[in-house]
C-alpha cells in the first residue's frame, strides 16, 4: 500500500468503529483515563492540521481555530488545552461538525499530496496515521469503557460475541545466555522509543507459548489469589484492597458463575479464552502464585520470532526507560513518547483490536501498573 | 386551567425548553449538583410512571422496566439507583427513546384521565406536574452550567441576549413589630414543608424594595470585597479562598470590562441588571459590607405583598428546618422535603426561569450556602 | 468569688486537668478538629497576652514574640497563624515552656489587677476566663479523642471508671402556646450570641424529663437504626454510610457484648447511664424511630428552669444563626462567635464536663451535624 | 569489630542521634513518609525482638505483648499493624518505656550472644544492625522534615551550620564499551536485592567526578527550571505545578536571598555545598536542561571506583527491579526489599548521615521520583 492509501484506509477504519455508535455514545467521557469517541475522532484529525496543513499547506485555513485548542491532547509546545477530566463537556462542536473536520483534513492532505511531498512530510504523515492507528485501539478500549458502566449492558456490535481468543501453542521457548541486539535502526516507520539497535546481556530463560487463560485465572482467584498478601507487591496489595479488587475488569460472579462485559453485553465467560483486562499488578500476582515471573521487554524481544503474539498486549517485568542514545525531537512531535518515562512498565506485542501491520516485535507500548481497561494479558517465564 | 391541560401544557413546556439543543447536550453532567437535559426528561416522566401509573392504572406496562432504576433521583424507597455522579455516562436509552417515553406516559396517564380521577390520584397528579415545573428550572440552570463549561461560549438561545432584569421600585418597605401568621393551610397546591399556618413573631424592620444590581455588586468587588475576611462567615472565607471566587459565577474580566456567561454566549454585563448567580456566602458577605442584614424566610414572607419578587430567588438568613407539626408522608413522596432539612438556607420568591403560577409567598426553596448556580440574587434589610 | 479569685481558679483547673498527662500526651493533634492539650495551654494564655496585656498593662513585653503566630487558633484580625491542622508537628517551645508561658501570663495579670482595673478590661478578663471554661472542656473530649486512638486503651484518670450518669427524673414537662421570652441582657457576664431579649411564639409541646439512655439507644441500634434510611436526614444517611457509623463514638462491641472507651480506658457499657458521644444526625435518627423530635433551642430555653440539665450538651433542632439585632463587635473580639454562625446545630444545657458555673439557660453551645466528640446526648420531645 | 561490638556500636549511635531532643521532639509524624523518632527507636528494636529473640532465645518473654502490633512497620507476616498515618498519635508507651524497652532487647540479645550463635542468627543480627543503620539515616531525614514544619526554625545541633559539603574533585571518569558484572554474590553481609552478579553490556559514557552544587542549581532555578515544561518528564511537570514547586526542599528566599533550613536552624545557601533534597523529578530535569542526562545504576557501578561517592545518595534513571534469578525469602525477611520493587527510581552512593560502612558500590537505595526528603544530590552523564 501506498501511503496515500495507507492514509484513506486508516481514516476509513477509524469511522468504521464509530459505525455501530449513537450520537449519545460519541459524548462522556467516563473516566480521566478514557477519552469521548467524539474527542478520539477529532484529536487524530488535529494531529494532522497542525502538526502538517498549517505549516506545510500553503494558504491552509484552519477549519475552526477552536480546535487547536479543543482537541490538543497533551502537546504544551502547541498551547493550551481544555483540561483533561472535562472532554466529556464539550457538546459542541457536534459529531456532525467533527465529521466535517474530517473531511476538511482529508481533502487537504489530498491537496498537499498532489503537490510535492519532501521525506519530512511524509514522515510526519506516516506518523500520523500510526497516531491514528493507537487511537483506533484506544477508541475500543474507551468505548467498551463507557459502555460497562451502564447497567443495562449496552451492546456495541453482536459479531463480538462470537469471538473466542485462544492459544494456538502449548510448552515453552528456550533461549540460552549471551549478547542480544534490541531495538531497531531500520528505514520503515518505527517510535522514537524504539530507535537504536543497542547490545544487552540476557541469561538463559524459558518463556510459554501461551498466555494465561480465563480457566487458569480462576484458578488464582479460587485459590484466594485476591487475598494473600505473599503474591502482591506492597502497591499493588494496596490496589486490590482500596479498590476491592477480586477479578480482571468487567468480570461479574452471577450465582456462582463468571460472566464479563464485553462488546456483545454480558457474556458467559470462557474458560479457554485468553485471559483480558488484567492490570500488572495481578500479572505479577499471578505469575508469583504460580512461582513463575513476567518477562523483561529485552527476553521478550528476543524470543518474540519464535512465538505467536499479537492477541493480547503483554506485560513485561521492565520500566519504561529511554534506550541508550535516546534523543528527545526538538518541537511538538518531541512530546510524544519521552516525557512519559517514569513510572509506567513496557508491554509487547498487540491486541486483536490492535490496528493490522501497526505493531511489530520492538515495539514499546506502556501504561501504568494499575491500569485494567486496556486489552492486556499474561506471558509467563520460568 | 383545569388539571389535564396543565398537565399538557407543563409537558410541552419542558420539551419547548429543549428545543434547542443538539442531542449531544442532552449527555453530560458537567457537576455532581447538575443532572443531564436527558436525565431530567426522563426523571419527570419516572415520577408520573411509579407514583401514579403503576399503582393506579390497571394493567399499566412499564416502557422499559430498567428505567425505574435508571431514572430515579433519591427515592430510596423504590430501590436501588444509579450513583448520582454517573448520570452524564449512560447514553442509552438514547435521547429519542427518552421521548418515546415521555410520550408512552403521556398517553396512559390521559387514558386514567378518562377513568375516574379520585381526590388522591388528583392530588399526585398536581403534585407530579409541580415537580416537573421544579426540574423546568433545573433544566435551565444546569443546561446554562454545562454550556458554561465549554472554552467556546456556545448559544442556548440568541434572545436571552435580549433581557435586561430591572428593579422596578426603589426604596424601603417598614414592617411593624408583633405576631404574624406563616405557612398556609390552603385548599390549593402547596408542598409539605409549607403547609401549617402557624404564629411567629417579628420585631420592627425595613426590607428593600429592589434587589442588588450588578453594578452595586461591583462595588462591592472593587472594595476588596472579596479580600476582606471581615465581611465573611468563617467557612464562607475557607470557601473563597479554597475556590479562588472573585465574583459571582459566570463573571469574567476582560481587559478592565466585566462579561458574564448567559443563555446566549458570552455578553457584556449590564450594571442596571439585577445580580444573579450568588451563593448564600457571597450574599452575606454582600450584606454585612452594606451595614445591613438578610431578611429572615419569615420576615420575608409577611414582607412579601408589598414587594415586587420573582426575577431572582432570594437568600434568607434562614436554615431550612421544619415548621411546628410538619409530619414526613410515608412511602417515596416523603422522601420529597423533609430529608433535606439540613444544612441548607431559605430562598423564597422565584426567578424569570420558574415556571408561570409555581411559586407563591409561602414558597420554600432551599439550597447549600456555597451554591451559586441557581438564578440568586440578593434583597437586604435593615 | 471576685475576679481575681475566679481568674485563679480556673487558671488552676486547667492545669488540674492536665495533671495525669505524661509530657507525650501534651503533643498531638488526632484530628483537625481535636487540639493538643499543649495548644490548650497556650492558646488560652494567648488570648489574655493578645486581648488584654499587650494593649492594657504599659511595659508589658511579650513571652516570646512568636507566640503569637503560634498559638492564635482563628483570628484573623491577630495577623497570620499555624495551619489548623498542623498544631500536633510544632514540639518546640516544650511543655515546660508553655508553663511558664502561663506562669509569665498570670504574674502580669496580677500586676494589672494590682493597678486600676476599668470596666472594660474587667470584662475582657471575664471573657478570657469563660473562654479559659471552654477551653477546659475541649482538652477533656480533644484528649478523651486522641487517648481513643491508641490501641492500648490508655488510662487518663482510674477514677473515671466509677462515674455513672443516670437521670433523676422521669415523664414530660408541659408548656403551653405563646409568646415567651428568649434570650438576656443581664448585666452578667454572657456572650454575644445569646444578647438581646426578643419575643418567640411557641405552640404547645411536652419535654422529655430524663435523657435517652445506653439502654434506650442499644434498642434503636437492635432495631436497625442505622440501617433504615427511613430514619436519617439525607445527609445524615450518607455519613452514616460512608464512615461506617454502626454506634455512638467510642463504643465497641466485643463477642456480643457493648464497651466504651472512656477516660478509665475501655468499659463495660452501663445501660442506665445517659447516652453520650452522638451527633445530631443520631439524635434525629433516634427522635425520629421513636416517634418523636428533638425540641427548637427556644422551646429548649423556655422548659429549661422545670428541667433538670447538665450531663450532656443537648442538641437541638434550631441552626445557630443570629438573634435580632445581633452585632459583631469590632476587633478581634468581634470573631468570637459571629462568624460561625452556618451549618452548625445549636446545643443546650452543659456537660459534667462542662466548668461548674459557666453555662446557664441562655447559653448557645454549637457544632456540626456529624460530630460526636463533644459530650453531647439526646432529649426529646413530643 | 566483632558482631556484638558492631550490634553496640550501632545501638549506641542510634541513641546518640536522638540525644539532642526534647521528649515533645519524638512523638509527633509530619507526613505519611516520615515517622516520629519514638517509633524509630521502638521499631528497630521490635525487629530484633520479632526476627531473632522471640524464636531462637529459649525463654523470653516479650517486653510488651502490644509492642509486636504498636511497632510493626508494613510486615504482613506478623499480623495487624498501626495504620502508618497514626503513628504519631501513639503518647503511650512513652519516651522513657521504649528506652526501657530498647535496654530489655539488648541485653537479651547479649545472653543469646552467650548462648551459642549458628550462622543463621548471625545473619540474622547482621541484617537486624543494617536495618537499624538504614533507621538511623531515616532518624534524621524525618527529624529534619519534623522540625521544618515549625515556624521558628528549631534547631537540632549547633554544629551542623559548620558543615561544608564540597565536591572533591572535578571532571569527567570515562567509561568503554563492553560486558561488565553488576551485583555480588559476596560472604559479607549484603541486602538481598543486590544478590547475584551477573553480566550487563554498557555502551561508551563519560560520568561527572562531581556532583551538582547549589550554585549550579540555582543557575537552573534563574533560567527558569521549574517554569519551562520542555526539561520535565510530564509527571514531573504535574508535580511541580501542583505543589508549586520552585527549589529543592526546605530552600526559602529572603530579600533576594537563598536560605535553607538545616538542622543547625535557618542558614543562608552556600553556593559550593553540593545540591541536596532533590527529587528525581528535579535531577531529571536538572539534567535535561544541561543537555546531559543521569546514569543508570549500572553505569554508576561500574564507574563507582573511580568516583568518590558517598555526600549525598545519587539518582539514577533506573527503576527498581529484580536482577536475574531475585528470589524472595520466604517469612516476614522476605518482604524487606522484593515487594517495593515497582514505582521507585534506585539511589546509589551514600549520604553523610549514612552510618560509617554501611553503604557499598553494589547498594541499592530506592525511592518514589517525587520525594525530595532524603539527602539526595544530582551526578550527571554526557
Amino acid at each position: 500500500m501506498n501511503i496515500i492509501e495507507l492514509y484513506k484506509t486508516t481514516r476509513n477504519r477509524t469511522e468504521a468503529i464509530c459505525n455501530p455508535l449513537n450520537t449519545e455514545d460519541y459524548v462522556p467521557q467516563p473516566s480521566e483515563f478514557a477519552s469521548p469517541p467524539k474527542w478520539h475522532l477529532a484529536h487524530t484529525s488535529w494531529f494532522f492540521e497542525e502538526m502538517i496543513l498549517k505549516k506545510n499547506l500553503s494558504g491552509y485555513r484552519k477549519f475552526n481555530p477552536y480546535f487547536s485548542f479543543l482537541f490538543n491532547s497533551y502537546y504544551n509546545t502547541i498551547g493550551e488545552r481544555t483540561e483533561r477530566i472535562n472532554r466529556g463537556l464539550i457538546t459542541r462542536p457536534s459529531v456532525e461538525e467533527v465529521y466535517q473536520y474530517r473531511q476538511h483534513v482529508d481533502s487537504h492532505i489530498e491537496i498537499l499530496f498532489k503537490q510535492k511531498v519532501n521525506k519530512k512530510i511524509e514522515d510526519l504523515i506516516i506518523l500520523g496515521i500510526n497516531h491514528e492507528q493507537q487511537h483506533q485501539e484506544l477508541l475500543l478500549t474507551d468505548l467498551k469503557y463507557l459502555l460497562a458502566q451502564n447497567p443495562i449492558y449496552p451492546v456495541y456490535k453482536k459479531k463480538y460475541s462470537l469471538v473466542k481468543d485462544e492459544n494456538l501453542e502449548h510448552g515453552f521457548v528456550q533461549i540460552s545466555e549471551g549478547i542480544y541486539e534490541i531495538g531497531t535502526n531500520s528505514e520503515s516507520f518505527h517510535f522514537d522509543n524504539e530507535e537504536g539497535v543497542h547490545k544487552v546481556y540476557l541469561t538463559n530463560f524459558e518463556i510459554s507459548k501461551a498466555l494465561v487463560t480465563n480457566g487458569e485465572f480462576i484458578e488464582f482467584i479460587e485459590n484466594n489469589g485476591y487475598e494473600n498478601f505473599n503474591f502482591w507487591l506492597d502497591e499493588g496489595w494496596s490496589w486490590v484492597n482500596e479498590n476491592e479488587i477480586r477479578s480482571p475488569l468487567y468480570w461479574k460472579k452471577i450465582e456462582d458463575e463468571w460472566f464479563h462485559f464485553t462488546l456483545a453485553g454480558l457474556q458467559r465467560i470462557n474458560i479457554d479464552e485468553i485471559a483480558c483486562h488484567i492490570s500488572f499488578y495481578e500479572a505479577n500476582a499471578y505469575a508469583t502464585w504460580k512461582g513463575m515471573r513476567l518477562p523483561t521487554e529485552f527476553e521478550w524481544e528476543i524470543a518474540a520470532e519464535k512465538l505467536n503474539w499479537g492477541k493480547r498486549w503483554e506485560w513485561t517485568n521492565s520500566s519504561y526507560l529511554a534506550y541508550p542514545g535516546f534523543k528527545i525531537a526538538t518541537g511538538a512531535v518531541g512530546e510524544y513518547n519521552g516525557k512519559f518515562m517514569i513510572n509506567q512498565m513496557v508491554l509487547r506485542g498487540g491486541s486483536t483490536s490492535t490496528a493490522k501491520g501497526h505493531s511489530r516485535k520492538t515495539y514499546r507500548n506502556f501504561f501504568h501498573p494499575q491500569y485494567q481497561w486496556q486489552f492486556t494479558g499474561i506471558r509467563l517465564v520460568k
